[in-house]
């Protein structure tokens, strides 16, 4: 039996959150904060299938969707060693590391034909969130913190993320690419089971 | 690439009906069944996990659920020659007829220790809606139509029917037994990879 009490919770609030203001992203994200914090405080509902690493590339398998794609919650899976390329969101969103631990560089553009400047490091252990935005600085690469382990952190973020048009960042000239990231399954966890969990 | 925008506008769809009054359920059938049909008017999205049928008894596969549990929808799978006990649903509900055929049998109680008593049958065909509530007659046995295939209905209800107590009716005293259905798989689909459909 797992427990989906978290998630669920985190969903029905969520979902009240943006029946209100969708575009008061400050908001938004001091009410996806504490859900996420509270949904990554136990270690034990992440259904296996959807915390599966790949041998050549990170997973994104999509958890939960709003029917209006105002939101959405992830399990981002890394094997080790993986890291994603330099990008950006273009939403907000709140990363709540659940299982190991990842490393989070910060970026900003510096103007055609120059490398992205580095802002910032933070290493996020299980049980820390950080946070994107167009607004507070959205433009990262993330890491594995392990060579020997996966790591996996859910992210809430104010869209759709798998269908969201945004970029990567070439690190030594900082030319933008376009990509939409999609999602690594075609299922998702049933969280509604009430004879299971 | 299956097709998954009516889908996705069925859900959506209902989404907004149900923020108005969750509790008027003739408005509320009356925005899900041509939302319904629609849906069931092409037979090219349902994901083959999902259309499953199981040797010994039907199977229930979740589709969506509302994260305030106030509608479901849900793929119904019959193998050949399968049937349900009689059972009632006590929410409001659409079935909707996507592959195949079923025989509904109506049934109301006769009173304690007598055999529920047949209110008529219907042979639903693909494209074909039946309806079932507590207002307008919610006991029934259904059946594939079929000895040597299976059939599919795809179903809306007012509520989280895996997780709703209900009952079921012996077909000889009438007595009644509650049960709760859960659901086949711990899966649903993930409808909203749009780098897929
Ligand atoms: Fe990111
Ligand atoms: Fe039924
Ligand atoms: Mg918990």
């Amino acid at each position: 039996m797992s427990n989906f009490s978290s998630i669920r919770h985190l969903i029905r609030g969520m979902t009240d959150a943006v029946a209100g203001d969708t575009h008061d992203e400050p908001r938004l994200m001091e009410r996806a904060r504490p859900l996420l914090a509270d949904l990554i405080s136990s270690d034990d509902w992440l259904p296996d299938e959807f915390a599966q690493p790949h041998p050549e590339h990170y997973q994104q398998y999509l958890l939960y969707c709003d029917p209006h794609e105002r939101f959405s919650v992830v399990s981002f899976v890394w094997g080790p060693g993986q890291r994603t390329p330099i990008h950006d969101h273009t939403v907000w969103g709140l990363i709540g590391m659940l299982r190991g631990a990842e490393v989070c560089e910060g970026f900003e553009l510096a103007g055609e034909g120059s490398p992205p400047r580095a802002t910032g490091t933070v290493r996020l252990e299980a049980g820390g969130i950080e946070a994107v935005s167009p607004r507070i600085g959205d433009i990262h690469r993330v890491s594995n913190a392990f060579d020997d382990r996966a790591s996996i952190s859910i992210h809430v973020y104010g869209a759709n993320i798998g269908g969201v048009r945004r970029h990567v960042f070439d690190p030594l000239t900082g030319a933008a690419k376009e990509f939409i990231s999609g999602y690594a399954s075609p299922n998702m966890p049933n969280f509604w089971d009430r004879s299971r969990a």
